[in-house]
């Protein structure tokens, strides 16, 4: 068995300098099963950070799908195959009705680069509008969309970023009943200066939950007049689904449907094929049209019997094991119970989430981010078994964030767990 | 069982428009082994179109890996884990020794959109070149690169074509021995142009093999000069390895070792994981670290561990099964024979290509290329029961690439039935 400094040192000279690993003391996972993961000294941690993984690590259903199709016939969609019809079949009958037809990639990062390239298509014009803290995939358009690093030769002119949404609770910021409002003024602002220079407004992409940004808590309806100013300049609406999708939030299949608007594209990635490379694309027949006609996509690939098998027994298995309710109860008294360490807790601000996505802000004494704290709790949460993270603005949010079959004894396994960490850290701290 | 017309109505209603099917009789495949597929109707056909299940449809180790592993843990690579280093391990291994490293992704589209990045970063510049008619991928970026469609907004002054080779076996153009020395210097006027626009040359991207191109015969070395051309200007040369690569083109791993010159960057793609989605950017340690530094890239799937055993159960069954030598010599006898096809029927220009990668120019009565011709001895062929298509600047092209298990007495019934068709096409003709 190889120690970790020959595994780093391997990493280094083989995938490049640079290439971060989770936690102080990195991981290393040889099994997992269900929200349970074991490392390599046979040691045992609940998984509370990996959404691909959705209806639970090597699920056997899928597993057994995966190896049946892999054993029978695996090639692309130039020949006739059920598959990919019966597929998309079901899954657009989990959106709304005119949510009719998909174009089946391989990764988030593709389903987003398809999309963009759609709306500038229908619209007929190039200006994107984001959030200024997000992330939506890593091909050369869409990493320019995201924040983390600047693309080359600068920023382009199509893209333009807007505050995100601070929502309803938090203690880090200032609370505006209207902030939707004044969000929608500066989206009319970018929509003018891409008019002014020629732009012109293609579209608005977000992920409906604002996951990346801290999922701050928006109450439904928040984004309408956001989304009519878009509308009303002619702009299409893309609702990257990547995270929050497939029940992941609770009780709603998407997470647009959560906040309460209709996107005109839908991408998602990640839980779409329980860790099989697998994502889409979803919208009407005729949007889909336009782009394949215009540029005639095909993806090798893409739609292939074996990814299309593994979705499609992940959506039966979400069907079947009940996931989306079962997301949001547990992830409900998950937060309850989570809301009671808040309120035992100096360092933590305002709990927040849905489903089983939530968290809470890390906070220092006066009220503000502690990036350093939220370090330390989430190396000292996997010192004791529990696999979370951060992420937000300030990497000052808990990042919580189980395979949906998780169960409440596991639920209470966590919180019981942070509560020992935060106990532990607040004593070291006075 | 549905019908072909039910099915192509789903498509239609469910993939949307203007999602093409190869074959006039679309071909409903349900089951595949080694180089045979079989339809619906229990029809069987021989595959000499297929390159991504490389080591054949469904190959028992590679399934059993996907299956292994799928049931063991699939996560991403935030965590250590010996499967995605012992397999970078063992690829660079066929590489000369300053491929150490590589980037793990999905499909040969991110690659490549991840290989011209890391050119520009690396150069500074911007400016890629490529062939006038080539598809690397459909990336917005990538997509760019391709001659397909027009680029969203015209094409970008960061791309500049340059003619694809003619080579020395064809009837369809005048043979020119100096014709990499001519195209030597329209690189050079290229570059020139790029150094005045202020764009500079950030790379040189090909295929080795010139595959969609139509694969023409170039002599080893003919890339000398234009390559000379490119370094002195300060680019790199990429090897989009997508469909040569793998010991497809015979004796060699790779097409840039076959006609002998050494690139910057190797990107992988189709066959790697003989159908599971996996792909690789190949290059110096510090090429790969630049580029990770400069856009903290991560690929959610890309690497993971049950991509990694396909992967790498792939590149074993090359090795034991001694497909590398096996694509030679099967292909030398195809090419012999197909040879003999082309003295035969005045309707074949020339033949050409390399191991597993072969096919002829199909002429008009004046030995221009002539599609139509094309397309009916393709649609023959797969009425027939054998599986071919066509490519290159004019669809003229017979494109031959089967699965490389591929035995002499599958090669027989390959040629015996094109004979067939040819025979049976100049007797309708005359």
């Amino acid at each position: 068995m190889e120690t970790h400094s020959t595994l780093l040192e391997r990493r280094t000279n083989l995938l490049g300098p640079s290439v971060p690993t989770f936690y102080e003391d990195p991981v290393h996972i040889v099994r997992g099963k269900g929200v349970w993961l074991w490392d390599n000294s046979g040691r045992k941690y609940l998984d509370c950070y990996n959404n691909v993984p959705h209806v639970g690590h090597c699920h056997p259903k899928v597993v057994e799908a995966i190896y049946n199709q892999s054993s029978t016939l695996n090639t692309h969609t130039r020949y006739l195959h059920e598959g990919i019809l019966d597929y998309v079949d079901h899954l657009t009958s989990k959106f709304s009705e005119k949510f009719t037809s998909a174009i089946i990639a391989c990764s988030g990062s593709e389903a987003n680069d398809v999309a963009l390239r759609m709306a500038q298509v229908i619209s007929g014009n190039k200006g994107i509008i984001c959030t200024d803290n997000t992330y939506h995939g890593n091909t050369s358009l869409v990493s320019q969309i995201g924040s983390r690093t600047v693309p080359i030769g600068g920023y382009s002119n199509i893209i333009s970023q807007i505050p995100s949404p601070i929502g309803t609770k938090t203690r880090y910021d200032k609370i505006d009943e209207n902030e939707n409002e004044k969000l929608a003024n500066i989206v009319q602002e970018k929509i003018d200066e891409f008019q002014e220079s020629g732009v012109g407004l293609a579209c608005l992409i977000i992920c409906p939950f604002f996951a990346n940004e801290g999922f701050p808590t928006l109450r439904k309806g928040f984004l309408e007049p956001i989304i009519s100013k878009v509308r009303a300049a002619g702009g299409l609406v893309i609702a990257d689904e990547v995270q929050p999708g497939f029940g992941r939030v609770g009780n709603n299949w998407w997470g647009h449907q959560s906040i309460g608007f209709e996107p005109d594209i839908v991408t998602l990635g990640k839980p779409m094929g329980n860790g099989y490379p697998v994502a889409a694309i979803v919208s009407s027949n005729e949007n889909i049209g336009i782009f394949r006609k215009r540029f005639r996509y095909f993806n090798t690939f893409g739609g292939n019997p074996v990814a299309m098998a593994a979705a499609q027994s992940t959506l039966k298995v979400i069907e079947e094991e009940n996931l989306v309710q079962h997301a949001y109860t547990v992830g409900q008294r998950a937060l309850h119970k989570l809301n009671n360490l808040v309120a035992k807790y100096d360092c933590l601000g305002v709990a927040r989430g849905s489903g089983l996505f939530f968290g809470a802000e890390v906070c220092d004494g006066e009220g503000n981010p502690d990036a350093h704290m939220t370090k330390l709790i989430v190396n000292s949460m996997r010192e004791k078994g529990v696999l979370i993270n951060s992420l937000g603005r300030h990497k000052s949010i808990l990042k919580i964030r189980p395979p949906l079959p998780i169960e409440n004894q596991e639920i209470d396994f966590l919180i019981n767990t942070l509560d020992e960490v935060l106990d532990s850290l607040a004593r070291s701290h006075n």
